[in-house]
């Protein structure tokens, strides 16, 4: 695709699977062009048309990349990298960790703060859209309750406790929402439901030669927490298998709010996404959130934010009167 | 409910379903108070506690209202209302003449921007939350495309024309989405429908004593635009059937966005509304960007701005720290 004038500049920090659906992405969207990629890996090995360069060289691009999409893992990565590039550079991030993100966005602020820079933290889908979502759902109907089903989509979490299970050589789990929980939150009864009462869990499971199919079964389906409260199927099957039906990463899920208006009159928002690819929608609203970041800084923003401070019209190519002529 | 200390203080202006709907969501809104309503009719003979006042005392309320909500028409009242009540208030109203939007703008923007005030147009479900899932499809999908499914609910246009038929004492138009339609939309294969194939209307009719019923039904049926290129259903009712089964005014629907990333992956966003009380659920939107445009004056905010200029944060009762703990 032929790029505009004076694109926005990226760089991606990382590249695994998501660094990579970040550098199709940006292929989609003519207004802005991969600058550099960075790794911790020799640059070298991994070509790219001289794009690809060791992490260590990162400072010497400041005034060549307006936005970083950082593509690193919520674990360690994040935590460490974001902190570091905020000081020269905005950023953006997929930071997941729920529990430690207040934590997290008070470091980023900090030297986003002192360095006049804007650093978007954790958005993708969940945080991110599926935040959204609930912020809206409960602003709008604030007498009602919420649902986040996931799936149906390939939970690594889920994958990487099955493959610790004696006797496993290799493992994919599905979340699958019940149909029949949607269906209760769809009808505005508004139970109360678990994760276990709104999801089912089905395993492929490839066992090592010679080890106790009925063992293994048992061992993932009695696991506390990421098995034992739900509906869980196990499939063995072969190792082929696994990797010609079972390798691709679908997700999605559903944010419901299901609220009541004057004296009983039910209404619902739903916000439902179907991904084939779950890495490469990740990326792609990353980019699409880049672009908003060096606006709102070119508006002279900076610190911290989230999914919620960034006015929707930024997102999109188009100018505040395209959009209102055209979308609105 | 009880209220907070200092509730942001709102007037209502125009007592249709929406005005009706705005003073009921206001009471779920803790953090809200609705102070005055404005009408054109006599007040006295609406009652309402003292709050019903005329239309022609609201400049007396400067200082007494921080938020007008605009409850009239897009035909006729909208555009006269707003760009006079703009020069004392900050406004929100849910202006949807599509066509007209950008004309309107600029003309609310101009009172607004001279005096100070703040005004969001447009907003609701269509315009508003609609609005709003087309530009996160589309900047997050930029090789797609886009479907707004409507319905199932009454159509008021739709319904209108019908009672214009001659023949027809009272009639109902539902706009329903078609399975089929939405079925090939969520398998991600993008192909072209009109609204046509995408709806099919369905009308319960009273018939005058005495009137053909058939003659009815074809000039229904081939009525251009409005039925024509639609698969059209028409029911013979009661009055007594009409009122106890179609008195109600749900509405709905659905924006999709599909796409692809990468290669081939099929992704696809999808926005729902299924809503058993349309003015109901539109008053409900209102009020919460009524928060939102308090909240943006107060920071400075002047001048006309839509749904696409609101950072989702602000539409709810809490602070921004709240949320990246509780939402995020």
């Amino acid at each position: 695709m032929s790029k505009i004038k004076n694109p926005i500049r990226i760089g991606i920090v990382g590249y695994g699977n998501l660094g990579k659906g970040v550098e199709k992405a940006l292929d989609q969207n003519p207004d802005m062009r991969l600058t550099a990629i960075f790794t911790r890996r020799d640059p070298e090995s991994l070509s790219k048309d001289g794009k690809m360069m060791h992490y260590s060289t990162i400072k010497d691009f400041v005034g060549k990349i307006d936005v970083m999409i950082l593509c690193g893992g919520s674990a360690t990565d994040l935590p460490k990298q974001v902190p570091e590039i905020a000081q020269w550079f905005h950023t953006v991030d997929s930071y997941d960790n729920h529990a430690k993100i207040p934590e997290y966005f008070d470091q980023v602020n900090q030297v986003a703060q002192t360095n006049k820079t804007l650093s978007l933290i954790s958005t993708g889908w969940d945080p991110g859209l599926f935040s959204l979502a609930r912020v809206l759902g409960q602003s709008i109907l604030p007498e009602g309750k919420d649902y986040t089903f996931w799936g149906r989509g390939v939970s690594q979490g889920h994958s990487d406790a099955v493959r610790r299970v004696d006797g496993v050589k290799n493992a994919v789990q599905y979340t699958i929402p019940l149909d029949s929980a949607l269906e209760k939150v769809r009808e505005g009864e508004q139970p109360d439901l678990s994760a276990a009462d709104r999801h089912e869990r089905i395993c492929y499971v490839v066992p090592e030669e010679g080890a106790d199919i009925s063992e293994i079964e048992t061992a993932i389906k009695t696991m506390p927490h990421y098995f034992e409260p739900y509906r869980t199927t196990v499939h063995f099957i072969t190792e082929e298998e696994l990797l010609t039906e079972h390798s691709s990463m679908p997700h999605g899920g559903i944010v419901f709010r299901t609220g009541r208006t004057g004296e009983k009159s039910r209404q619902r928002i739903e916000f439902n996404l179907a991904l084939e690819d779950n890495p490469e929608f990740t990326s792609s609203v990353l980019v699409a959130y880049a672009r908003a970041v060096f606006r709102m800084a070119a508006q002279g923003a900076s610190g911290a934010c989230t999914i919620f401070d960034v006015p929707p019209g930024y997102l999109s190519p188009k100018s505040a009167e395209e959009l209102r002529k055209s979308i609105l």
